[in-house]
């Protein structure tokens, strides 16, 4: 494990040292690197590795022993969602300044979260996780659809907009990552207004510097897995 | 449509004005409506039917179609994740005081809706909304095993604690509304302190009232959907 060796960085983002090849640039601690790459807050990762992860001191930080988990002031949280909503906070940058846009954008947060990505995450389970081709080829139609239906709505809410509160803030993050796990199979392509949108999103070079980050260690891990394998 | 007519009363939360029996009770602006009366903040609601919630008037406010939605302070806003944590921070009730407790809060609100609830409605979806016998009972025991593993470390991270955060507060509200769904079953019965939670939470007035104003129009309009039927 790594741990914060410069004493004027406080804040510490617990991530994988290692994933699977498809899940390389797609874990949730993404969000969270992306959203301290847009505050210009400085921070270390603490690499944990898969039997780390099951571990009391990892379940201190993140009791269903998943990432991302953050240290920050003192304190530590977890939850893609709300580190990423209290990075917002705390910056100067990622949330709109009036009280009612404020609330839009807390509104989009828990849409991303608890509207968008239970049926993205559906549609990947389904693409990733079964081995049943039967069952696979019963459940994707619907899966499917049901990220359709999302997406028209999605489309129709976002009009002429460039991101979902006008400018580009915390919910675009975690509606943009949500979005990106969908890839670059047929089901975006059916949207374009929303694969333009997804494309302003990660054009940001904070988040080119967030996937850098992600996944440098992992090349440097990779063979320590695949001798354990 | 029912609306506000009370001029006093400037929260309306917009709610179905009448579900099929299995759904009543658990439609999600019962979050809103719970903590609006943990708040004591006074409330109308504005009851759309089934056809309403797919017209313009109603998608200006939920661009998915769904129930709750609210307007408060002028204005309206969506997600019943965000609109419980809204409440809880125009309230005095609701949040812990200090920064690093009301983090915890954040992120026990978006565990209840990113983490827990995801595997709790997936369950639920096979139980109530799939009619292929075969493919239930291909796929129950799966989504069975997910929601024990996220119930077993929900149990073990609540430990002694009687509420997520020590006392009652916003993500218990969400956390309990999302246990709850998982009925009278055998699921949650494997882990008692998780049902002592749940009780605990459900035994508030707040809870009482709420519920009981969500499913007070039900009986109400039942002659006419089933006349429809
Ligand atoms: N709701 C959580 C989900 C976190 C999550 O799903 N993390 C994944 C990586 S992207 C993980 O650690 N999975 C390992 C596991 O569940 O054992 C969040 O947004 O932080
Ligand atoms: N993430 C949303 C979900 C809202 C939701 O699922 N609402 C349901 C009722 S509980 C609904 O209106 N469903 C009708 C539909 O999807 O057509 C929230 O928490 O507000």
């Amino acid at each position: 494990m790594q741990s914060s060796s410069n004493p004027q960085v406080s804040i510490v983002v617990t991530a994988y040292d290692w994933v699977p090849s498809f899940a390389q640039g797609y874990v949730r601690d993404l969000r969270v690197r992306w959203a301290l790459n847009e505050a210009k807050l400085p921070y270390e990762a603490r690499l944990i590795d898969h039997r780390q992860k099951s571990e009391p001191e990892h379940l201190a930080r993140q009791p269903f022993g998943q990432v991302p988990a953050i240290d920050m002031d003192g304190g530590s949280m977890f939850e893609s969602g709300a580190i990423v909503w209290t990075i917002a906070e705390a910056s100067d940058h990622l949330l709109p300044k009036g009280p009612a846009e404020r609330r839009q954008a807390l509104t989009w947060s828990f849409a991303a979260l608890n509207t968008v990505e239970p049926v993205v995450a559906r549609l990947v389970e389904i693409a990733f996780f079964l081995d049943d081709e039967e069952l696979k080829a019963k459940l994707r139609p619907g899966a499917v659809s049901a990220v359709e239906t999302r997406l028209a709505q999605l489309q129709a809410a976002l009009g002429e907009r460039d991101f979902l509160v006008g400018e580009f803030f915390a919910p675009d993050i975690l509606m943009a990552t949500v979005l990106r796990n969908l890839g670059h199979g047929d089901v975006l392509a059916g949207f374009p207004a929303l694969e333009r949108y997804l494309e302003r999103c990660l054009a940001r070079p904070a988040f080119e510097k967030a996937l850098a980050e992600q996944v440098e260690p992992f090349a440097r891990n990779a063979a320590r897995y695949e001798v354990a394998a």
